[in-house]
């Protein structure tokens, strides 16, 4: 028989993994709802009809869909043979894993709007699903850390956000840039430059910058259209961020251009909120050619970059004017911010960032001897718990070789060895396994050296 | 446009309701962690043929099939039209949701069998999915909080299980009967009642006890080729409960049956292991007649039932022997148990067991007044923050009604108000909403009121 296996793209979390997980999770949540977050989730199946559309042509075709159950064929009309997938598929197919937990937030507001009181902060930690080809870091199914605050327009929002991220990357032990552009400037530039309109299909191909470079932005925009004067004007804007201030020369480049001066505006006034908090700007980067690929932002974005490794977007969001308008909610803006958990993973791991006590270890095993002995270690070991000390009786009384190579592949640090002298005295032995060393201890002594050393 | 659903038998969970769900979870996690269990996760995903057969026909009618991706209609054979949804679905369809913790556990230690510890202690916190008609209390996606301890015979183990069903309900406060059996002594009754070796179907009618009654289930006997004479000996076995010493009653009957005498010592053994560890057995019952469906059980097995409410099995598991059988790792032994989350959550409910501390609410509001004054509380929200107390500033500067009334409905007891006097004085006013009572407060007046009143 062939050793079973997994999908590929996905994957098993061991004991070691997830205590690293829980870790970064626990930090992400604990600062989400220190800033008044409340957590919500949602099924990790959506109806198709939610989720087609909402992610552009190629992502429709990136969403895991489920078989209707039972008798699906019988239900198709699948007469006269030739029949396409893409005519099947609404046949067969009812539901559909979700694909990011931006869409069902988005429902989920509008489902529950009048159960809702706004402006709504939710946080919500949950898995998506994507199948993409998988890859170095890219998996087919990944966990996001979302943050949103929905139904107010204040840049306060926007403030505080930034505010958040520096908590958590700070928390966590991990150096970064928060690079911030606003939406209304990457309109300003396209008008600038001759493209008025045409900030879309601009900014996908700005979002590319990081991967591709460059030249090979500036190619796809010829490919797209854009002209030799719009291209060698937008080149100096882009090179903004090399400015000593970026704002001010922005400011200057957009100031007769509406949207333009508004995205710059926006900046000005969130760096000027950071500041009046009392929060360093240190590490927040204004960069012009930020785009973030999602094309429902329409205010602030912003993108955190590790500084000490090259690991792409760790952290990302931005303002969305009318996320729940595709689904008859209109007018109700937000701003949003998701983390990327399995990035920061590799970036910890690389920086060798988990602490020891990221991974809790049990404090004392109980040897087991067998007959007599065992019992009284059973009573031993119910006291320990009690203590609120992690203990464990090995349950079998197999070798002591294999026993004390338990402990040792554990992580445990001390043995306790209960012989019938032991049970005659009431005095315990245990060994410390890194040193070698065994002591006779009474109960409180025992209690007194295995808090001291944790 | 109509508002957006959700598809049948799944759940939104909002704020209120995710914050006594993970309230559960921490319980049982932090018991889990105390006991010495270890975290693993598999992928919602598992390969179709990992889960085909081992839930028998109806249960595999019941797995959620994932559509393969791409043009999966060119991939498949349907030339001649007449094809069957039987002969269809291994064509179309490679992956699957998970269907319970315990076949993908399984797989995950055979596949990862040389990187793991024996005896292995996990447990794993998921989302489960079954395509089952939807009704009250049964839902298509839902969790599973399952430990296991897998590579020893020892019924330590077992002991150990019972104890932890007992730390967890005591925590959550919930009051609660553990019915034990064991599968040898359903053998045995089995072979008592002359119908040896059938006592698997003897299992599955017994298992309906708890939904039918008595009398369907002896029918459903009947319907199965039992003899009357069989189900006349069965009646007062089943009866044994009502004995005022069980076990030495079944030790009586089974005396001379070689499986059942092995089973009654078996919870014999748990129970003096119980005895001598200084738990208490109250509330531990014995019952011959407690089935556990799942065919993989061969040891003892648990069920946990609530005392003050009807609410069926909250939790339950057993001894199985060879559970990794199925995919190609014979002879290793493992006891679990599964915690149902979404029946425990329907039980604290009813019987008023979450407590006010459960849910977590912002301590203090800062009204938002605009202008200077909102840059003023910016520095407030920031401070307070940094001394880890949960504050939230109103992000626009709107009615002051609206601003109050959202502190009413989110929870919010304190209230700050920042004018133009307190911002030259630098006294700060507070307002309490439940006494309506205003006062002027130095900061660390009012640090001590918000740390002194959680």
């Amino acid at each position: 028989m062939q050793k079973p296996t997994i999908p590929k793209g996905t994957r098993d979390f061991g004991p070691l993994e997830m205590q690293r997980r829980k870790y970064i999770f626990n930090t992400i949540e604990k600062i989400f709802v220190h800033y008044g977050f409340q957590p919500i989730e949602t099924p990790a199946m959506e109806n198709l009809s939610t989720l087609t559309g909402k992610y552009g042509d190629e992502g429709d075709q990136l969403i895991f869909k489920i078989l209707n159950s039972g008798d699906f064929v019988s239900k198709a009309n699948m007469e006269g043979g030739a029949v396409t997938s893409r005519e099947l598929l609404p046949q067969i197919s009812e539901k559909a894993l979700r694909y990011d937990l931006t869409v069902p937030f988005a429902r989920f507001v509008v489902q529950h709007q009048n159960e809702l009181t706004f402006p709504f902060r939710r946080y919500q930690v949950q898995p998506v699903w994507r199948a993409d080809r998988p890859q170095r870091g890219r998996y087919r199914e990944f966990f996001q850390c979302d943050a949103d605050i929905i139904g107010s327009h204040s840049l306060n929002n926007e403030m505080e956000l930034i505010q958040l991220t520096k908590d958590v990357f700070a928390a966590l032990g991990i150096k970064i840039s928060i690079v911030i552009n606003d939406r209304n400037i990457l309109a300003g530039i396209a008008e600038l430059i001759g493209a008025g309109g045409r900030e879309t299909e601009m900014t996908m191909a700005l979002d590319k910058l990081d991967k591709i470079g460059e030249e090979k932005v500036f190619e796809e925009l010829k490919a797209k259209g854009f002209s030799d004067d719009s291209i060698a004007r937008l080149k100096p804007i882009l090179s903004a961020s090399k400015e000593k201030d970026v704002l001010s020369f922005l400011g200057k480049t957009l100031e007769f251009n509406q949207a333009g001066a508004l995205g710059v505006n926006n900046l000005k006034s969130i760096l000027k909120k950071l500041v009046d908090s009392g929060t360093s700007t240190e590490g927040v980067i204004i960069d012009p050619s930020l785009a973030r690929g999602l094309n429902y932002y329409t205010g602030a974005i912003f993108e955190v970059r590790p500084t000490e490794t090259d690991m792409g977007s760790l952290c990302g969001g931005g303002r969305y004017d009318n996320l729940t308008g595709i689904f008859g909610l209109d007018g109700v803006s937000g701003v949003g911010i998701s983390f990327g958990a399995d990035r920061i993973y590799d970036v910890m791991l690389e920086k060798e960032l988990f602490k020891a006590g990221v991974t809790e270890t049990i404090k004392v095993l109980l040897a087991n001897f067998g007959g007599k002995e065992e019992l009284y270690c059973l009573k031993l070991l119910h006291d320990l718990r009690a203590k609120g000390i992690k203990a464990l009786l090995y349950p079998d009384a197999v070798k002591m070789k294999k026993q004390l190579s338990y402990a040792d592949s554990m992580g445990i640090k001390f043995v306790v060895l209960i012989g019938s002298e032991e049970m005659k005295s009431g005095l315990i032995t245990m060994k410390d396994l890194a040193s070698g060393e065994q002591e006779s201890l009474t109960w409180d002594e025992m209690l007194k050296k295995l808090n001291a050393k944790p």
